[in-house]
């Protein structure tokens, strides 16, 4: 049962197939600045879905391939002063461009130097945040944020503080949780699949930003949101698919990429699943 | 033939089973710095045990960090001039606050800057240090270090500088090597188990040091000793039932992984195989 | 059909095989100062394949260290400030100590600092040069580089720019491609095997470029070329023989990483394969 949604879009799984065919077919090049433990693995799932990475993380350079790239991910995983820096002008200069970038910011709450960026970093106006719950709250001011990297919120209890975001910055904010929620100031839309299996990997979330920058890369037509809540749609089907043959999380991060790199847009005509979560959640926190 | 030991613990693999039950129960929060070689992995490893690991390399964050994770791991492998200063910051907080804290003092002999570095942080009092012989040799201001990361020493002749350091910090001084080898000012004991493939996979000794740290936040009543000799006998039992299955280092990385997610508090009890090393050890260097 | 080349060796699939079999009984230390996305796939690669790996990546570790390793590797993939000052002190130290070293310019071309850096790095006399096509051209400041980390060009069309810095800088030039070619001033060879997998797998060339300098450290009687034709023989070799196994990229990285480690003296001997790239191509930028 998938539900129309933040465009007059009647099938969202037909548009999360297309939006797969398409980066198939331009392999969009992906600029990321992201945390030093998850860099590896976060090429390779760019590489594995049919993007091209580029990790180019120093000033002087940022600013220009920004510029050219075809989407940016900022991640605040490890953020040295020499990555801020790059950050910021990656940021500004993809805001110039026009480059569609993304906003990670891992663990903002309790750690000053990330939160502080993440608010400046908001000014250049990012097409979609994704985080956790917790983030996502602390984001918009409310909560002190998670334990390390782990959310201590229910994504339903982020939508309101979701909406605050999305109102203010005009970015579509993804929550990750066991189902993801895509809001923007419309409508939000949740996105099932994906496996608990994905908590047990480090990068298991940050990846999903940079692949969130490679569909917007290629959305088109399409609202950023329906591009958002593809690329929810389509790392769940790996992850999905990918659990079913791993012995455990060594097994399943080497499957995780081999599903990426195996994904179909027949998979995501069929299997891709989006509910609605109405208007309510935002006054009582809990999505329909 | 379990060997009591450290303190009145009849049965260590008794202790090493109650441990386990206690971290998947409590998931520690493992603060950890460490070179950029093995950060994901590192990280995998403590996801996989069901630990919660938060790599907070950067000044401004890793002091307050440390007093709010559960352990810290400071690993020397790739020491830039922010990851030192953070590595202070932190060591200074973990003391400050009473979190326990692990030092790997990676390479350490010939490279000037992290053996000067190794000396420093040796003052905030590491509540354990875990390296391979001439690494530990090298800490005690005995012989000059290894080649690169690999020891130059057998583990035994590294006990005279363990006993030095031992009671000079009042840090449990652990000695990897085919077995490896545990040491207090009261006792040493050999922990017995793992596989030669853990030196053909980077990180394989790195990684031990984020588990060590991980049993020292659960370790309640018992002695710091203790849970360093039952991290590394986890870490071996998972060591030698990934080999099992591996058709070499790639493989085995990954079955690492799994193994580390599939343990019990049932393998460990079964399983786990300490030795005594007995006092002579120290005057000869060779243990019983 | 082997071919003979660049030194009177009849037979280069023998020489391989004889040089893999003296990696294997050395165990040469290399060298690495690396972009952060790979160093672990780069370090376990050396480890697979029977080297010693060594990420020594700082000012004032960096000079000392690269005189007493076998070999030298510097990419330039995520130049950080400090990465590119431990990068010069290492490859003053490398060319006053004598020891062979790597230079693989990722993706220099438009990224202004790393095309700066390249160039000064030339000066200290690589023995080889690694880059993709584009690459190899933007470092003879031929062309303005590749999109990211991919070429833009065929690796016949860098042949003239190889044979420019090969004369200019005294360095043997290899362009990893879908054949690769190792080009010298007496002579261009082209190496079979590989697989289209390395390019869906990120450190894919970057490891090749640590593989080639733990052959040059074995070279002994040995034109630096043939070690660097060596070197990609085994990589491809083994590179084919994960490909037969493999589920996709995630698969593919951990089998590469057995197969280095399974590849034999035997192998070699018997399944490489070299062609021989006449001088015209030199004129027409075509190989025979």
């Amino acid at each position: 049962m998938n539900a129309p949604f933040f465009e007059p879009a009647p099938d969202l799984a037909e548009v999360t197939a297309d939006l797969l065919a398409r980066l198939r077919e331009r392999t969009p090049l992906v600029h990321c600045i992201t945390n030093g433990v998850v860099q590896g693995f976060t090429a390779n799932a760019l590489l594995a879905l049919g993007a091209a990475p580029a990790m180019v993380d120093i000033t002087g350079e940022a600013g220009v391939f920004a510029r050219v790239a075809d989407a940016l991910l900022i991640n605040l995983g490890t953020p040295a002063p020499e990555h801020r820096d790059a950050m910021r002008e990656a940021a500004a200069g993809a805001r110039a461009a026009g480059t569609p970038w993304v906003l990670d910011p891992v663990a903002i709450g309790t750690l000053p130097i990330r939160t502080a960026l993440a608010h400046e970093l908001l000014a250049q106006r990012p097409t979609a945040v994704r985080g956790n719950a917790s983030e996502v709250r602390a984001l918009a001011g409310h909560g002190s944020g998670g334990r390390g990297t782990d959310s201590a919120d229910a994504p339903a209890a982020a939508l309101p503080s979701a909406a605050a975001l999305a109102r203010q910055h005009g970015a579509v904010i993804a929550i990750s949780g066991p189902a993801d929620l895509v809001h923007t100031t419309d409508a939000t839309v949740r996105v099932l699949g994906g496996d608990p299996l994905l908590t047990r990997v480090t990068g298991g979330g940050c990846a999903l930003g940079a692949v969130v920058a490679a569909l917007l890369a290629v959305r088109g037509e399409h609202a950023p949101a329906t591009a958002v809540a593809a690329a929810h749609a389509l790392y769940g089907l790996a992850a999905t698919a990918a659990a079913r043959t791993a012995a455990g999380p060594g097994s399943f991060a080497a499957a995780l990429l081999d599903a990426l790199a195996r994904l179909t847009p027949e998979n995501a005509r069929r299997d891709a699943r989006f509910g609605r979560a109405d208007s309510s959640a935002l006054a009582t926190g809990v999505p329909a």
